[in-house]
C-alpha cells in the first residue's frame, strides 16, 4: 500500500513541468491561454509524455482531453487538473495536476493491466481567461454549465465563445454528450497547487484538501445623487462612495467574524470624475466558506450591512447575482486516503479546506473527490512569480500517488 | 444708482438665452462644446446681438472674444463669462453671464457714450471638458496657464490640444499677448448660476458671492497586495479597498469638521477583477474652503488620515498633484456694491462663497471682481435638468446691471 518500491518516480513529474514550461512559457509566464495555439502545444506535449503507453487517448465533445489505461475492469479511478493557464499565468497551476497523473500511467503501466480502469483528464478551459466561465470542461460533464448563458460570451477581441469552441470541434448543442465520461467513473483524484499562503505559514509542503469552498458572489449597485464637489454642501449629499466605503468595512468584518473570506475586488463611480459626489457606485462581492450554514448566515449580514450603509448616506442599493456555488466536501474515504498518504510523505494530519475552485468542485457533485496540496511560495499564483519549493512538489507527487494507490484498492473493493 | 428707470431690461437677457438654447441645444442638453461648430454657433448668436450696437469685437490671442462699448476715458469695467458648455450641459451655465453682458451693452449704448468703457468678454474654453483644462482662456489672459502642460494634452478622440486651438487661430507660444487685454481694466463682474442647492433651500433666488473657494485636488495612490479572494486569509491581507474605504470616510469627516466640502469622485482598483484582493487602488481627492488657513488644515488633516488609513490595512499611500488654486475672496468694495444691489433687489443681505471655479477665480488674481448667483433648481448643473426659475433670472440679471453701474461710479471715482 505504501508504494515505497513503485516506479512511480516524482522527479519525473518536476523534469515534465519545466519541460512544459520551457515549451509554453517564459519571461512573463506561461501562455497556455486556452483555445489557442499554445494550449494545443501543452497538449501535444501531454500526448507525446503518453505515446510509448498502452494509453488510449481521446477528445470529449466538451473538449476534455482524456488518456485510458484500461484495467481489468471497466471501473474507472479518475485524476487530472488543467493544462490550460491565465494570460502571464504561473508554471504550476493546473499543469501540476496533469503531469502528476501522467506519471501515475507511467508507472501503473510498468506493473502491467491495472485491476480497474485509471484515466487522466486535462479539462478544458478551467480557468475562463478568456469568456469569463471557469470550469468549463468540468462543468459540461457534469451538466451545470449554462450552454445558453455560455453562447452568447464574447471575448476581448470580439470573438464569440461559441465559434472559438467550434473551431476545436465542440459544439455547445452536443456538448451535453460529453457526460457519459463519467459512466463507471468511480472516484476523482486532484493534485493542486494552494494558490495561497497557509502551508507555507505552517513551514509545510502538502495537505489533505477537505473540499473547496462554497461561493456567493453579486454585483452591488448603490445609487445616490450625483453632485459637484465644489457646490453641495455635506450635509445635503447622497453619495454612494461613502456608502459603499461603510459596506466595505462591514463586509470584511463579516468575514473575519465568520472565519471565512469576504472580498471587495471592483470599485466603479459615476460619473466617476474628480469634480464630482458619486451618484452611483457599483462594487463586487465574493464570500466564501466551507460550511453552508455560515455562508449562509455571512450572505444574509452581507446584505443588511448594504442596506444600513446605503441608508446612513441616504442611498439606496441593490444586488445582482454573479456566480455561485455551494460548499463541496471531499468524500469521507477518499479524505481518510488522502490523510494517509499525507501523513506517511510529511508526518502530519493537517487539512485544509480550498478557498479557489477546482474542477474537483465540479466533479465532486457527482463522483467521490478529493484533493491534494502542494504549498505555494508568498502564496501567490496567476503570476509569472508562482512557484513551489521542488522538494514540496515530489512530496505532492508522492501523497498523490500514494492517495491513488488506495483509491484504486477503495475502487476495487467497491467500497465507493 | 437705482437705475430703476434704465433701459436695461431682464426679459431680454431670458430671451436672448431661450434663443440661444434652440440654436445650441436640444432634447439631450446644450452641446456647446469648445472649439467645436456649435460653440462658434453660439459665439455667431453673440456677435449678431451686438451688430446693431456701437461695439468693436475682437478674439485675442487665447480665443477670448470681447465686445468693447467705448467710452469717454479708458479705464474698463469688464463684465461676462463664458458661452461654452459640458457635453449635454445645462443651458444656463456660462451663458447666463454673458447674456447679461450683452444686455447691459445695449443699456449703456441706448445712453449713449458711457463714462468710462465696458466690455463683454466670452472666455474661452471654461469648462476643460474636452482636454481637461478648465478656465483656460481667464488663465492665459493672467498668465496662469502652464502652457508646457496644455501643450500635450489630448482629446477622447485623441485630437491634440495646440492642434485644436490652432484651427481657431491660437498659438500656444504667443498666447500670452492675451494679457495686454486686462491694461486699464478696473474691474471684473460675473453672473452665474450657483450650481448648487443653498439658495433655493434658503427660499432664495439670488445672493452675492463673498469669493471662490480654494481648492486641493490629488490623486492617492494605495499600494498594499492582491492576492486570491479565495485563497488568502483576512488576517493575512493587505488590501488596499479597505484603506480606501477607511480614508474615505474620514476625508468626508474633515470637510464636515471644517464646514468645508470633501470629494472621493473616483476610484480605481488593480487588478479589479471580484476575484481577487485589489493590491493597488487610485482614488482622486477634491477639497475646498473659503478660508485658506481652513484649507491647510483640512490638507494636512487629509494626509494623515491617508497615512492611518494605509497603515491600518498594512498599505502604504502616496500623493500626487492634480490641480491646486488658493482661495479668491473678491473686491471689498465691488462686494459692497453687490450686496447693496442684491438687497434691492431680492431684499436681504445673503451671501455665500462659490464652491465651484469660475473665470472670476483667475481674473480676481489681478483684477478687483465680484459674482452674483442665480437659485439653482435642485442644486443641478452640468445637466440638460439644469434650470432656475425666470423670476429668479429677471431678479439675477437686475442686481447684475445694479451692480455693474455701482462698478461703474467706483471706476470713474477712481476708486478701484
Amino acid at each position: 500500500m505504501t508504494s515505497s518500491s513503485s516506479s512511480y518516480v516524482p522527479a519525473r513529474v518536476v523534469a515534465d513541468l519545466r519541460a512544459l514550461a520551457e515549451n509554453t512559457g517564459g519571461a512573463e509566464g506561461s501562455r497556455r491561454l486556452c483555445w489557442t495555439p499554445e494550449w494545443l502545444k501543452a497538449r501535444a506535449q501531454f500526448r507525446a509524455a503518453l505515446s510509448d503507453l498502452p494509453v488510449e487517448i481521446e477528445t470529449d465533445e466538451a473538449g476534455n482531453l482524456w488518456a485510458y489505461l484500461r484495467g481489468a475492469r471497466p471501473e474507472t479511478l479518475v485524476v487530472g487538473s488543467h493544462l490550460d493557464s491565465v494570460p502571464k499565468g504561473g508554471w504550476l497551476d493546473g499543469a501540476l495536476g496533469v503531469m502528476a497523473g501522467v506519471e501515475l500511467l507511467r508507472a501503473l503501466a510498468a506493473e502491467g493491466t491495472p485491476p480497474i480502469t485509471v484515466a487522466v483528464v486535462d479539462w478544458a478551459d478551467e480557468e475562463g481567461a478568456r469568456f469569463g466561465r471557469s470550469l468549463f470542461g468540468s462543468a459540461a460533464v457534469v451538466g451545470t454549465l449554462d450552454v445558453e448563458a455560455a453562447r452568447s460570451l464574447v471575448d476581448k477581441e470580439g470573438h464569440r465563445l461559441d465559434q472559438t469552441v467550434a473551431e476545436h470541434g465542440v459544439d455547445l448543442a452536443t456538448i451535453w454528450r460529453s457526460s457519459s465520461r463519467l459512466q463507471n467513473v468511480k472516484a476523482y483524484v486532484e493534485l493542486h497547487i494552494e494558490q495561497g499562503p497557509i502551508l507555507e505559514s505552517k513551514g509545510l509542503g502538502i495537505c489533505t484538501v477537505t473540499g473547496t469552498k462554497g461561493i456567493e458572489r453579486e454585483r452591488l449597485v448603490f445609487r445616490g445623487q450625483a453632485a459637484h464637489a465644489g457646490t453641495m454642501p455635506m450635509e445635503m449629499r447622497r453619495d454612494t462612495l461613502l456608502a459603499v466605503s461603510r459596506y466595505a468595512l462591514a463586509l470584511a468584518e463579516i468575514g473575519r467574524r465568520h472565519q471565512g473570506v469576504t472580498t471587495t475586488g471592483h470599485v466603479q463611480c459615476w460619473p466617476g470624475v474628480v469634480t464630482a459626489v458619486p451618484g452611483e457606485t457599483r462594487v463586487t462581492m465574493d464570500m466564501r466558506h466551507i460550511s453552508a450554514e455560515s455562508l449562509a448566515a455571512m450572505y444574509a449580514e452581507m446584505k443588511q450591512a448594504a442596506h444600513d450603509a446605503a441608508a446612513a448616506e441616504g442611498c439606496t442599493v441593490g444586488f445582482e447575482p454573479i456566480f455561485r456555488i455551494p460548499p463541496m466536501p471531499f468524500h469521507p474515504k477518499l479524505l481518510d486516503a488522502a490523510r494517509a498518504s499525507v501523513k506517511e510523505v510529511e508526518g502530519h494530519d493537517v487539512e485544509l479546506p480550498s478557498g479557489a475552485l477546482h474542477d474537483a468542485s465540479e466533479i465532486a457533485r457527482v463522483i467521490p473527490t478529493v484533493m491534494i496540496f502542494a504549498s505555494s511560495i508568498g502564496g501567490l499564483s496567476h503570476t509569472k512569480e508562482e512557484d513551489t519549493p521542488e522538494a514540496h512538489l515530489r512530496m505532492a507527487a508522492d501523497a498523490f500517488h500514494r492517495t491513488c494507490r488506495r483509491a484504486m484498492a477503495l475502487i476495487a473493493e467497491g467500497a465507493v
